[in-house]
């Protein structure tokens, strides 16, 4: 996805083919429905956040690569577990395993591949990479059914809504750049900075991605604007409008909450959320987030990989898609 | 359940407050589900088998208790996630997660749940409990799995039920049993006969759960008989008929693979098995893996606690609930 990881372009291509090489392990049908997964694509940030990670201890892939497909089948897993929440047909333009196959093999597709997750890891001989992990896991399930009992509720406050995006999104990224840091042997401080890192980076491309989902060239998305507000969704911009705006606080939530809303509906809410700088003030948050990013950069050595980082953070605000 | 474990009575009881505080800490309704499951009970083998096993090193309850916990944890994870898959309204004759809660908060708990196990296990210096758990988990659920693949089937083999009791039931049993000792510095000779008694019981375990299910009095087992047979599980008294039984296969099949079955029906099945030997038969090869069990004691230290595995042993077959 991004020009920064040419540095680390074939060892994320090792990644990539560990990651397929692991799920088509699985028994029948769940290789299928993991491979099906590992196949629709994905970023793959959060391997690529633990490669270049490592580059600030002793770099070896083979001692990074474990937790770099970990932590993208810990992402895989919650996904395939969410779109059995959700009911979701589609995600990245591709039918869901759930839709595919079912809920019976999507959540025990889930199980399995977070299981695989945690006995790859469970071969470092630093303690903290297991726990950690887990401790994320805990972390990712309670924030998003935390966003799921926030759905459709008229009372929000932004304090819920950074926690909830900390939660589901920040930390396994935070923890990604950490760790890879950490098993390849680099000093506690600079672990703890990437870790630093990686959670405002995080934040900020939370945030980036929940903007996108109002302001987004649908094309480039490669889904309908408006998503999270039909799913009655308070994402930072509509929270925004909801404390600032006086003349649309009433007919914003109206539609944020109403189960059944027309696509008129959903488009006179991007156009409110927009004219009352709910957009403008959330990319604002964004680049805040990217500054904290910056700070915790700024400690770590001067390395190239340093600037790549740099680079990226940066990069998750500009993006488009 | 069992007299056998006066010996760690006072240790049990510890694990089941820990056990209660660690899910009560979940958030909100996760902590609600949670605390549900914990209070429906069971018989806390699992942690029971841990606790014994730990004897066999320098004991002490601080050491084995997070093992102990987790390894219930993973097996309260499984049952929620089976409930789901299972559409089930009721275990233990109490309402399930599912049921009480939906499928959103029952996926959610178990996800939290199984990770809650992980972090607790991180914190070992051995990192075998992590690395066997978190294998033990993939079995679990390819084997919950494959027993769903395999209802409604004709096509059973002996060979397909025992790899199925194995990796759904024995493996965390066996798991428990020899990881007990691990945590306690018992030698590896000492752990490795202790994970072969655990493996040998927990299959000796679920033949007579299936057993059981065929023939037990309802009252004492709390539910009806001949549910896996409702349910289209081909168990191994249903397996032995099939193979042995010219005369009754074809109405066994037929009843066993039938979406739809009359109470009268289900009964017909169960006279047949009995009548042609099927339980005999069970309960002669569950005896058989108890002697299994029995000869993995003998090349332990003699202690007491290897009489009271012994007894245990002896007891998984005589059991009537």
């Amino acid at each position: 996805m991004f020009d920064f990881f040419c540095e680390i372009r074939d060892d994320l291509s090792y990644v990539e083919a560990e990651l397929k090489r692991v799920v088509g392990e699985f028994d029948g049908v769940l290789g299928e429905a993991a491979t099906h997964l590992c196949n629709a694509g994905g970023k793959r940030l959060r391997p690529a956040f633990a490669l270049l990670s490592g580059h600030f201890g002793r770099y070896e892939l083979e001692k990074v690569a474990p937790l770099a497909v970990a932590v993208e089948l810990i992402h895989m897993a919650t996904l395939v577990h969410d779109d059995v929440v959700d009911g979701a047909a589609v995600r990245r333009g591709r039918p869901t395993v759930q839709r595919l196959w079912g809920n019976r093999v999507a959540i025990r597709a889930g199980d399995t591949i977070f299981a695989k997750a945690i006995e790859l890891v469970a071969g470092y001989p630093e303690p903290v990479v297991s726990r950690k992990l887990a401790a994320t896991c805990m972390r990712v399930c309670t924030g998003e059914f935390a966003q799921a009992e926030a759905c459709f509720n008229p009372r929000q406050t932004l304090r819920g809504y950074f926690w909830r995006i900390r939660s589901k999104t920040a930390y396994l990224i935070a923890a990604a750049a950490e760790l890879g840091a950490v098993v390849c042997g680099a000093p506690r401080f600079i672990s703890r900075e990437l870790g630093r890192y990686g959670l405002a980076v995080g934040m900020a491309f939370q945030v980036v991605d929940d903007v996108l989902d109002i302001v987004a060239d649908e094309r480039v998305l490669g889904k309908a604007t408006g998503g999270d507000i039909r799913e009655g969704i308070a994402t930072l911009p509509v929270i925004y409008v909801l404390r600032r705006s006086k003349k649309y606080h009433r007919r914003l939530l109206e539609i944020l909450c109403a189960r059944e809303k027309s696509d008129a509906e959903i488009k006179e809410a991007i156009t409110i959320i927009q004219e009352e700088g709910g957009v403008a003030y959330s990319l604002e948050v964004a680049r805040r987030f990217v500054r904290r990013a910056q700070e915790a950069l700024r400690i770590l050595p001067d390395i190239p990989t340093r600037d790549k980082l740099g680079a990226i953070a940066e990069f998750v605000v500009a993006r488009q898609f």
